[in-house]
């Protein structure tokens, strides 16, 4: 499986399985997921980790902020789905969010 | 006019005026611009202009990008309307967004 094939839903399973929050987007091959930090510092400390992994990877996620939220959604627009770009950013993002204190 | 009184229509329609590309957001009083970049280096770099001046204003926006673009929103939710933080603010944005090649 190459990180630009769509997984598929037997592939995927196990992947999310070791992503706690993650959840399929409707109407989408996509996942998303909400993040709450301390403060607008802390959440753009965390932006700012992602984005230098995203470009990095040259794989770049969707996302909205608002304060000390933000909101993530993953695809992979190559290959019109989910592949193991979105699941290898999202496990970065995890760690990420861990270590500028997720609430 | 202190910066936490919404302001008035009257008061609004001169100063949108000098903020080109701002529109009203609908069932809200807030205002909208969507900003394009050359790629997600600058679409970033915008970013985190804007962020740093939004918290040393405690001002923030709301925000949503995806690569090369970035579309905010601003309102100010302690006076439940659009107030002189959102205009300073907006200008502020103008001049980074012209300083990272806005398209």
């Amino acid at each position: 499986m190459t990180t630009l094939t769509a997984l598929s839903q037997q592939e995927r399973a196990p992947l999310l399985a070791t992503l706690p929050g993650w959840t399929a987007v409707p109407d989408r091959d996509a996942i998303r997921k909400p993040f709450t930090f301390a403060d607008f510092n802390a959440a753009f400390a965390f932006m700012t980790r992602v984005a230098l992994a995203a470009e990095k990877a040259d794989h770049h996620p969707e996302w909205f902020n608002v304060y000390n939220r933000v909101d993530i959604t993953l695809s992979t627009h190559d290959a019109n789905g989910l592949t193991m770009r979105d699941i290898n950013l999202a496990r970065f993002i995890e760690q990420a969010a861990a270590s500028l204190g997720q609430r």
